[in-house]
Parts: C-alpha cells; structure tokens; sequence
C-alpha cells in the first residue's frame, strides 16, 4: 500500500510524477503474487535465541515458470551478499523460478527448497531436460533473530511456494509490508525494517504500463537517513536508544569513524512492459538512485541487489530454433521507467519503516519502529 | 572550494560527517593539478554559432605519469557517453596519462593531443616499449555552445596539458570551479553547471587520508532538483524561463512522459589513501549516490561516469617480475571512504550549480545561474 | 599426477615450455588439500535410478579460512549454471571458505553443509560478526547418475569438509582423479570425465611458484574432441557407440544443428605466486583457452567458471583499518601465469578423460572410457 | 576468402561442420562492406622509419548508421588495448556508425575522422538530436611501421569511410585479406599478419544464416602456433630468423620466462540472423576460443576485443516509445553460432597468415610470410 495519508512527510521532486497503481504495491502488476511465511519461536521468544524470520516468494506471474520463462536482469550494487542464481540470470537474461526470500545462512535451504518444489511439478527436469536455476535473495536478521539457530527449512519454503502458486491474488493471508515473512528480523536505519512495496503506472501514447517494488529492508544507519527530502537521521539519532551489542563486541568496536553496518537490501521490480534482459538492467541500476534518496551509502557489508523481470514476452524453454515475434519498447521509453523506478524503490523503503513496529533485539533493548521514533523526536523537541 | 557560506541550505546527514580539506577541493589531494584552458568565439558570441567550450586537465600526480603509474578505476554508471580509455583501467587497474575532459564530439581530438604530449615526453613509446592509454571524458555542451563547429583542437590540449605539467599547485591560473575549461558550456538540472569540487579528511586509527572530488556537472531536469534534502526543483522549474530549442525539436518534442535530458556527468575522485584499483572501483561505485542525493536519477541519455585514482603506491612502468612491497588498507576502512565519496559527490555538483553564471542559451533564452534562479523563487514567492 | 608416459599424445607448443610440479596435481600448491566423498546406489546400481555422484572438497590452504581469507578471483565463461558465492568474490576479492563441488540439484544441500561447517568452527558467525559467504560449483550429472534423487545430504558434505580439514596431505584416501566425489557421474566429450589435475612451476627472477589446476569435466560432444593437437573426435565419434537417452528425448530431438550439450567445467587454479584479486581473475579468463585446446567450444547448456586463489598474502577477517604490507607480482610476471593455466587447464582436462573408465549410462549403454574408445579406434582403423 | 585449397593443412573437428559462404569471408553477409587505405612512405620505405600502416573500415550494412541502428555487442577478452566505444555498445547494445580500424595511436585521429562523416551526413547531431559514438578498434604495427609518425590523418580516415559507402560491394578496389588498409603492418605469430576473413552458413529449421568473421591479427609468439591442430610454432621457431630490436631493447630483454608480446586482435562477427545485444553477446565472448585453437593465450600486452553485430531488427534513431514487433532467434538457436564463430575466427586467423607476404622489419631483418616460413621447415627438415 506504499506510504500511508498519516505518513507525516510526502514525496516530492520530479521522480514523484508518475501515479501509483490501485494497491501502490508490487502486487499491481498482473499476475504477481507474493505469500510470507513468517517463523517464531515458541514462547516469550526474547534473549539471544529469540527467532524472528521467515520465507518470502514472489511469484513472478501464472503458470509454469520453468516452461515459460521470464524476461529478467539482476544488478549487483554491492556484492557482500550470498544471493543466488544471478549468474544464470546474468548469462541468459531469464527467470525460471519462484523468487525465494530469506536469511543469509539459509540460502542454501531455500536453494533446495526450490529445487525440490521445481523438480515436483516439473518431471523433465534432469531427465529429458536440463536442470533449473532458484533464485534466492537474502539479508542478515541476527540483531533480532537467532541466525545461528537455522530456523528455516526446507518445508517452509516449499509450503510458502505452494501458497503463493495457490493464492488468487497477492497478500491475500498475511499483510505484504512490515515485519512478515523473510523481512520478520530486518533493521533499517536502525529502525524495524521488512517489507515495503509500492508502485507506478508509466503512460506513453496512450498505454498504460505498470511498474511494482517490493524491497526488503535491513540497511544504513540511524543517521544517515533522510525522509523525503528531511535529514531527520542525525536529530533521531540523539534521542532513539540503540540496542544492545553481542557480549564481545561492545568491547572490541572497531576503531573506523564508520563502521560496518552488515546490513543489506533487496529491490525486486516488476512490470508488465515489454522490455528485454538489457533494458530491465538498465532500470535495476537505477535502485541505487533510489536508495540514495534515502539516505543510505551503500555501506561496505551490505549486499545490495536489484532485480527487475517483465511479465510480457514469456520465453518457451523448448522453442525451436526459429525466430520468434516479440513487441519491444524502444529506449526512448526507458526514462519513464527509470524515473519510475527510482520513485517505487524510495517509497518502498520507507514504507518498510512506515510498517516496522517496535521489537525486542536479541542482545537488549529494542529495534524501534518508526512511529515511535518520531514520537521520541517530537518528545525530545518539546 | 566547495559550498560557500553564503549558499542557501547545508548539507545535513551522517555521510557529511567529515571535514573538508583545507581549500575543500581536489587540490587538497596532494601532487593533483587541474588545468582549464577556456575557448570562446571572438566578438558577441551568441546565437547558434556562439561557442563556450574548453579543455580541462587533471594530473593525477608529480613526475612522469606513464613511468610511474597510478593505481586506478572507472565505473560506468550510464554508459551513453564515448570517453576513452577505461577498458584498460579496467583490465590493469591503472592510469598512465593526464586525464583529458572535453566536449563529445571532441573526444577523438583529446585522445590525438594526449598522444603527441605523451609521445614527446616519452621517447621509447612505439620504439623499446609498448604504446599508450589516453583517458577522456566527455560531456555534450550543445545547449550553449556549437558543438559541430568542432572548436577544440590538438594544440589545445597540449598546451592544456603542458600547463597542468608546470603549475606549482592546482588552479593557479583560472579558479577551479565554475564555467571554465570544458565546463563552459554545461547545463546541470536545466541551470548553469560546469564544474564544481569538494574534499573530504578521513581520519582512521590516527592517520588522515584526504579524499578529493571534481565533478563536471551537464545533467538532470530542473523539476528534480534536491538541494541538501530540499526539493526545491519543482517549485524553480515554475519560475524559471526555459531556453530555446533548436527549430526543428521544439515542434518534434518527443511524446514520453520523461524526455531524454541529453545530458551526463563525469566524477573524478582522488586520494591519497593506499588502496587497490579493486577498492577504488568500490568508491567510483558509490558516486551513483552522492548524485542521486541532489536528485538525478541517472536518465537514458546521461553518460555517468566515475573514476577514482590514488597518488601512493605507483606502479613502475618496467618494473621486473619479482615481487614488490606495496601498503595496502583493509576493506574495514572502506566505509569511511564511501561516505565521504558520496559527501564530496553530493557537494561538488552543489557546487557546481553555486559557481554558474546565467549564460546565453544557443537558441534563445538562457541557462540561468542558481543564484538567479534562487532570486526568481524568492520573488516568485513573494 | 595429469597425463601417464602411456597416454598416446604428448603435449606440444609454446605454452607448455613449463615443468610440471612434484606431482603434477594441485596439490603441488603447498597447503591446498582437496577431498572426495562417493556416493553410490547400493546393489546393482544400473538404470534410471543408478546413483553416481558425490562431494569434492578443495582446502585453499592451512588454518581458518575465515579468520584468514584467501585472495580469489571467479570468473564466468558461460553462466548457463548454478554456482554459489561468485558475486561476493567478485566484490571482496577472497575466498573465505572451502570450494564444494558438487551435482547441480545439490547447490543448496553444499551450502547449508558449507553454513553447518563454519558455524560450527567460528562461533562468531552471526553473533559478534557478520555472516559467511560459502562457495558452490557444480555440473549435470544426470546421463549417469539419477540428479532427481538428491542423493547428496549435508552430512555428506560436512563430513567431507572435515575429512579435507584433517588430512595431513592432498589426496590420501581416494584418488585424486577420476571419476570420483563430484566426479562420479560427469561425462566430458561423451567419454567418461570427472577430475583432471595438472601443475606448474613458473620461476622468474629465480624464485619458484606453483600453479596447480583442478578440473571437473563434464562437457563437450565427442565429435569436438582434440587431443594434444590431434583431432580425434570426428574419428571416435564414428566408432564409439552412444548412450541411450531418456525415453521422450528420443522423439524429441531439437532440430537445431548443434543441440545442446547440457554439460558444463568447473576448472579451480591455485598458486602459491603473490597476487592479488585483479591478477587471478585476468589468469582464471585464460581457462577458456584451455578448454579451447581440447577442443570445447563452450556451448550454450555448458556452465563454465573458473576460480583462482592465491594460498599467500592472507587477509585477517577483523583487520583494523590501517596499512598493512603486502608483497605483490607485478603485470610484467602474469605472461607466465597465462601460459602456465592454459597448460595446465589442458592437460587437467586430458587427464580426466584418462582417468575415465567405461560406465553405465542410466538410459541404456555406456559412457565409454578414453582408453576403451581408444582401442575402439585402432581397431576400426584396423 | 579463407583458406586456399593450396593451404597446406586442412580444418577439422565437429566445429567445422558448417560449410563457408560464397566467398568465405564477411562480404557473404548481405549488406556488410569493407574498405582498405593503404598507407605506405614513399621511396625506399626501410628502416626505422619505414611506414606501412592504414586505415580499414567495416560498413555494417546499407543505408543511414545512426538514423537506423544495428543491434550489436562487444567482448574484451584482455583490455590492453586503446579501443573506442564499447561503453555505449555495452549499455544500449547497438552501433551507430561505420566501424574504423587503424593503429593504436591513430585512434584519437580515427575517432575525429568518424566525427567528421557522421556530422557531414546527419545535420540533426549536435542540433536537435544527441551526439554519435564512433566505434574505433586498433592494433600496434610498431615492428613494421614507424607509429611515432602519426601518419593517419582525419583526411585519409573520412576518405576510406567514404569509400565503403559508396562502393556496391565489398572489397572491390583492394583485396580484402593480407597486409592491406590498418592490417599493412601486423605481426602474428612473429609471422606477417595483417587481415584474414571467413564466414559460415548456418541452416536451422529449413532456414540459412550467414556468419562472417573479420580478424585483424597482430599477436601470439612463433612458437605458440597451431595450425589446424598442428603444433609447428615450435619448429618454425627454430628455423624462421628473428627480426632485429630497437637498439635499447635488445640489452634489456625482460627476465620472464614469457615476455610481453604486445600484440593484440580484433575480430568482427557480422551475421544476418536476428539475434538481440545480449546474443551477439554471447557470440561474440566465443572469439577467444576461436584464438585458442591457432595457439594463442591471450597475453598480458595483446588488446583482445570482439565485436559482434545483426544487419536484420534495426533500430529506428527516432523511434516513440510504443512497441515495436521484432523478430528474434531464441537460445536454442545459439550452439550453431557458437561453433560457426569459432570455426570462422580460427579460419579468418590462419588465413591472414596465409595471406601475409615477408617484409622487412623497422629494425632489420624480416618478418616472414607463412609461405616463406614453410619452406625454411621443409629445408630445414631435408
């Protein structure tokens, strides 16, 4: 849903012009469908062994995704991340799986999941054809979630995959944004980060096209950041409490004037414009820009990555070698999206605090979510 | 210098953590000279045929640049540009020329005039040893001045060059910033750009390591213009006139919703750090954010490149096949290398926009300076 | 130990002219150590649901590789594959683990064992630090063992990994070549492939360095096949009968000239030489000229990468940001290397085929082995 | 061309399948034209100031470059090397003007040349449409030719553009293949090398494309060759004298095992078949193996680039951004490609050899031709 009427500051800037779709999420693009499985451990479930983490899949459209491939690009912004499957993507400018959201040691269990999702409702695969590529995104919750403990399993993903194959629409069970699915244990700026999505319908001679957002958020520092346009980091900085540290490491803080935030960010984009590999790298490029606006750097332990696909121009996996027709928009469109894009990702994440709300951190204290924050902010300015 | 004090906003948020150097420009980085040699038509200068071009000159260091080479990289933010030579920055991490900064079409000419100093100064290139790698940047100065014309010539750059070579400190003859040498005639969000500076001292475990930037500025749309988080972009593009366009576009105007802007920017940051050409690839990468701060989006059409260089741990043209002692920091240091690249970014092309005159527009109208835009605002608002 | 005084071709041309090390494997690079885990269907094992495959484990070097990271470079030739860990080499420039090999529907198996392994040795991992960056190669093993089993469990490769770890040398249990571990079940030029492993000795200046190849082999149609110089392969393939394809494959034969191959090279380079991240990768880019020489043309289906690690200059996981020394070749000793890993890739290549004994397809027939399709020919020409 | 019949060693291997054009070389490519200049200085022409060094152009096809686009993508297999243009082939994946060769240190005067066409012929550059990206591609004749003389002028580079334009087909006025145009003063494999073409014809499904390749080949060491799997570089090596050195040189040989050979290859793909950028792409990275099989590995010095293009899908300069229909050949199509490009590299490769003719060296002695090479080892072996 993007940010809400009560969001207290607005977009503005010439990126802003294009309007969101009717949800203002990712699900506006026909045919996605994202489903969360959210994993917690019994319990008070506080203290360094509290699990707060879960699977994401988004679906990039109907039918089968190995069969009828999508068009696909993924930009690496910074490489401190474990995703896999880019190279695939990279070589053959394709997605042929689910898109799968977790935890950066879990990627593995998320590969397999996928894999046996994959070879379940596809029974050529490793017989009479080749093998399959999963795609896996990930980012590092262990401020709020026992990393170590390895909560999520195999099951998790192939059920949260069957959930969304199964769902009419998108987020029907659980809400897309905030502290659900893979994004349960994400920090943002410091503040309770996850899921926030948004979305931009781009006109050009008449036809409509929609371009969606969904970015799981886990990056940057308190101070850094900057909401539409306000530099409010530094002033929240001063009065939001930080969370404690692991036992060890408050003692050995390392002596650089900025540390390692270890955190990292996933932007996915979908549109139903018909654009190829190329063109979508272009536009996963610009989720930098996107990032930027809102402050963050793009910090040496951050795994920062883009990937944008189109759900237009579907690939058969066994199309014979003659030539094929496909409706391309030509690079004078690509602007449009770019400016798109760089909207959709900024709106994305700060929605992703809109909807972060105050949780335990694993080593004391809390993660603050960002109502309360503000509400810090005007306490401690009056 | 940077910003002045009398400029309207201040740049707000954790990346501008550290202090500028002493003059707050890439000269604070020591051994790097900047030359601009500024080409103008005699008499009025208006109209189609006016011409405001130039050349600029960096050199990266003292002595003899191909001998001793620099450690180096260059990032291709928007590669719809045509500079030189970063194939083999790329593939051997190093620079061995000055760096040559001229207008598009002018490109195969810096490349010509960077030989022949080269050739000169290096006897046994082409005879004992192998050739040379010139590197150009290039932005399209159309709207102010007539590109076609092809004004700049060989002897030009030498001669920029040969100045370079024998200034005692950076910027001696003409100031550093502003519509001099091959910024003359560039246009940065719809307003006066050109070049424009910064200098960032990064301070670790007791050492200072200064961080130089030059940005010459030539792109974005006034509408998105982001002043030190104020978006004030829109609110200028309603009161400030636009400039004429070339008769046959101003009935051709292209139906997308974000025209393509036509424009590009070129970011050189240097320091005297002792980082590797892979490092310093991971600070070119970060000035996608400083621009992205003041708004850019990073259009179609944009040439956005970076290249970032380090004056210590020269590399020895003949150096034999044995190994060789070299001092390198640790990527734990990077973080601190990353925000003050995008501070110094974000305030170069500030500063850019601060140091812009309101300038004859080729085809009628003008370029306004900022400070003149800033005043229509103001009266505008009033 | 590479080619035997019996293979029947002899090595010739200019980038030979190095000798190989003691033993003429990878682990002539002092402190690498590789080990393989097979894994076998019990009972007969013929059919469709013969298993052949397994885990292959290379050690970059002594201690922790964590704590102590190895310089590394990946480089992709075609990225028709699934590989893990490729993005954050490419970012970081190391290697903090050890290299699992494995078949490709086992990707995530090898990296949630990789994840149970390293945590299990750094009690740090997601507490005190960051996470860890497991690296995964793979190949298509499924004309001779059943890939949609997932055979391979995690404690396989745990437990290989810990056999790796406490192995006093390379190779002691299992040959080091062959069809064994990951190799099992790989197919190269339609004869039996699997591991190769040649070295090198470049001595410049008077010191010594080792080059060391590994290869898993498991591309290529026969009919390609160049032996040293010889083009044998339209030959054997006029001899040497084919194996027996999945049932619907047979039908339905692309009817492209040049079907897909669906194989895929994994070829590891370590050296004990000083050099750094941008100098492996520019020695792994010349594995696919030797691939070339064996005549691979690196087909579409085909999943080739490189990776090259130097067992020196290791880099301490919690560096404080000042300079440290390291020593370091310069450009001028890379032609060396160039021609020491086209050599060695070729020769590694050759060796697996040697090494290959005749097998059973899991559709019908045989892979043959190199020495029986040999005899085959000298036959047919008799 | 290709090889003549009187070649006196024959292709094999599975690669070879594809039979050649009419005339077995770029010119079979409908569309494709090429112009030589030879530039030779007058008189006697020994010495170290002999000249012999030229210009070649590639059209890519008929009709208006830059108003009418061709889908295109360039490969770096090693980047020491000075050529223009790839950044903009990169990001929007087409050409937009005649591709230029010439020395390396004409590439500035080629650049400005190319400038000067496309300004001459497209009044809107620089007026109301953007700039244009000459595409410039070189080699260091510095064994044969003085470089130091700079002797290309923009003068002879517009006249050859020209030339190709107006000619009705290709390569009427001089040969094609050999010592002509840019090609005058190349060295391959210490034999003469210059130009040498082949192309091939791919039939999939009842429908032909052709495939031809332009080398210009200026690399590789005596003893490296293999010629159609014949390793006779090192017996040549023994027989063929070697050419003398500049007077420092010869003192101060490099200590390495494998000096640097500053060489380098350029190898243009054209094809009618519609394939898009990130095809041609992939077509285009296949060259290095194509080098591989002559012996090549690519050497430290050698500036290795591909570039591979379509005549068919061009892209309109102008064109809106709606959709536009465009045929395109899909993955499964590739593997013939794949194998035609290597095929046709190796051929074009060989055949440059095949083409070359003695002639002296700037420093004394010769390079030799292949054919005279042959006889001293058919002398040297009786």
């Amino acid at each position: 849903m993007g940010l809400s009427p009560a969001f207290p500051y607005k977009l503005k800037g010439g990126v802003h012009r294009f309007p969101p779709g009717r949800l203002n999420t990712i699900c506006d693009v026909p045919g996605v469908r994202v489903a969360h499985h959210s994993i917690r451990a019994p319990g008070e479930n506080i203290g360094p062994h509290a699990v707060r983490t879960g699977v994401t899949v988004v679906l990039p459209g109907p039918g089968h995704p190995f069969r009828e491939k999508f068009q696909a690009a993924a930009h690496v912004i910074n490489g401190f991340g474990k995703s896999a499957g880019l190279m695939q993507i990279g070589e053959l400018g394709n997605i042929e799986t689910p898109l799968v959201l977790a935890n950066t040691l879990s990627v593995g269990t998320a590969f397999a999941g996928t894999v046996d999702y994959m070879v379940r409702i596809t029974p050529e695969i490793g017989e009479t054809t080749g093998t399959v590529n999963p795609v896996v995104f990930e980012c590092n919750d262990s401020q709020i979630s026992d990393l170590r403990a390895l909560a999520v399993t195999e099951e998790h993903v192939l059920r949260t995959i069957e959930e969304a194959a199964a769902a009419d629409a998108c987020g029907d069970a659980e809400p897309l944004e905030g502290a659900v699915g893979a994004g349960s244990g994400m920090v943002c700026y410091g503040l309770k980060g996850g899921f926030g999505s948004a979305s931009r319908v781009v006109t050009l001679v008449g036809m409509s096209y929609t371009l969606g957002c969904l970015a799981m958020t886990n990056f940057g520092s308190l101070s850094d950041l900057n909401v539409a346009g306000h530099a409010i980091g530094d002033e929240l900085a001063r009065v939001v409490p930080k969370p404690g540290a692991a036992p060890e490491r408050r003692e050995a803080a390392r002596p650089s004037e900025r540390p390692d935030e270890r955190g990292s960010v996933i932007i996915i984009l979908a549109t139903d414009a018909p654009l190829d590999s190329r063109q979508l790298g272009r536009i996963a490029r610009r989720a930098q820009s996107g990032i930027a606006r809102t402050g963050g750097f793009t910090d040496n332990g951050s795994g920062e990555i883009a990937c944008a696909f189109s759900t237009v121009n579907r690939i058969a996996h066994d199309a014979p070698p003659v030539p094929r027709a496909v409706e391309l928009l030509p690079e004078s469109a690509l602007n449009s999206f770019f400016a798109a894009a760089v909207s959709a990702v900024e709106e994305s994440i700060l929605s992703s605090l809109e909807h972060g709300q105050t949780t335990p951190a694993r080593h004391g204290g809390c993660i603050y979510g960002f109502s309360d924050a503000m509400e810090m902010l005007t306490k401690g300015n009056t």
